[in-house]
C-alpha cells in the first residue's frame, strides 16, 4: 500500500508540510504564491486540491491535530488509571501547539481549531472515561460524572482559545493547566480529587518535551 | 451638546444602524455596496469612516454590546444582593444575543466577539463581586473567591462561543444557562450554593424579554 502513494497524494502532503513550515518560521506571508513556491510544485497546482486557503488552514489542523493525537494516545495508554489519562490528555493538548509562531496561526482561526479538535479529541476522552467507569479505577467517577462531562464538553473546549493566547504570551505550560483545571468543571468530580488528580497528571506530564 | 451632532457621526451611525438591520433580515450579503445602500449613502462614504469590512463589524459588536449592558446594568442594580447581580448578568449576557441571525453573525467572528465581550463586562462585573465583598452579602463569597474569578476569567468568556452556537440552535435560554453553569467553575464557591445562586437568578431573570 505504502509503495503505492499516489503523486496527487504526494503533491497535496507536500503543499501542507510547505505550508506549515512558513507558520512554524513566523512572519512569512501564508499565500498560494508562497506556498506552492515553498513546495516547489506550479501555482495553479495549488487549485487541483484546494478551493481557497481556508480549506487548506482547515485541512491542515486536521493533520497536525490528527498526528499529534496518534502521539499522545501512544504515551497515554502507558498510564495504568484510565481516568488519570484523561487528566494528562488534557496537559499534553496543551502541550501540543506551544511553539509560538503555531499558536499565532491558530489563535487566527478559532472556529476551525474549535470543530476540528473537539472532532478529533472527542472520542478518545470518552473512551477513557468509560473505561474509567467499567474498570473500578476510582470510586468517586461514577456514570453521572461522565453524563455531566458529555453534557458540558463543548463549552469547555472553547476555553483552548485562552489557552492558545496564554501559550502565545510565553506563561508555563503547567501553569496554563493548572489555571484551566480550576477555570471548568471538567468532571463535577469533588474539588480536592480534581485538583489531585490534576497535580498528579503534572507530575507524569511534566517531563515530556512536544515536537511540532 | 446633543443638539450639534455632526453630520459625519450621523453618517457613520446610519452605517451601523443600516448593517445590523442586514444582520437581523438574515440571508442578506453584507457588503460595502449592501450596507451603503441600506443607508442611503454614497458608496464612497463607507471608506471615510471604516477601513475596511472588518472594522465595522467590530464597531457593531461594540456598539450593540455598550447598548445592552447599559440596558442590563440598569435592571441589574435594582437586585439587592450583588452577588446575585453577577449571576443575573451572566444569564442576560446569554439572552442579550438570542436573535438568531445575530448569533450566527456572530459566531462568525469569536475574536472580535470575545476580545469586545470581555473588554465591556469586566469591569461591571468586578465591580459587582467588590461590592458583595465590601457589604457583607453571602459570607461564603471572600476575596480567596474574587481572586479565583479574576485570574481564570479570560478562559470563561471563550465559552460565550458555545453559547451562542446552542442559542443558534434553538435551545431555551434557561438550559443554556445552567449548562454554562456546570461547565465553569466560576468563582469557586460550595457546589450547592453556586447552584442555589444560579436557580434563584433563572427565577429572577427569566421573565425578561430581550429586544434587538
Amino acid at each position: 500500500m505504502t509503495e503505492k502513494i499516489k503523486k496527487s497524494d504526494q503533491t497535496k502532503a507536500k503543499l501542507l508540510e510547505s505550508m506549515w513550515k512558513l507558520i512554524l518560521e513566523g512572519d512569512k506571508v501564508i499565500s498560494v504564491k508562497t506556498i506552492t513556491t515553498k513546495a516547489g510544485t506550479a501555482y495553479g497546482s495549488f487549485y487541483r486540491y484546494y478551493k481557497n486557503l481556508d480549506q487548506v488552514h482547515k485541512e491542515l489542523i486536521q493533520y497536525r491535530a490528527s498526528l499529534l493525537v496518534e502521539f499522545a494516545v501512544a504515551e497515554l495508554v502507558k498510564i495504568e488509571s484510565p481516568l488519570l489519562r484523561f487528566y494528562v490528555g488534557y496537559y499534553f493538548a496543551i502541550g501540543m501547539f506551544q511553539q509560538e509562531n503555531a499558536t499565532q496561526w491558530l489563535s487566527k482561526h478559532p472556529n476551525f481549531m474549535n470543530a476540528t479538535w473537539s472532532e478529533i479529541t472527542e472520542a478518545t476522552a470518552q473512551a477513557f472515561l468509560q473505561e474509567s467507569l467499567e474498570s473500578d479505577d476510582v470510586p468517586e467517577f461514577t456514570q453521572k460524572n461522565l453524563d455531566h462531562y458529555v453534557r458540558i464538553r463543548r463549552y469547555v473546549f472553547w476555553t483552548y482559545q485562552q489557552i492558545i493566547r496564554e501559550l502565545s504570551e510565553g506563561k508555563p505550560l503547567q501553569e496554563i493547566y493548572l489555571e484551566f483545571i480550576d477555570a471548568v468543571n471538567l468532571l463535577d468530580l469533588p474539588r480536592d480529587l480534581h485538583h489531585q488528580l490534576a497535580n498528579e497528571a503534572v507530575r507524569i506530564a511534566s517531563d515530556f518535551t512536544f515536537e511540532n
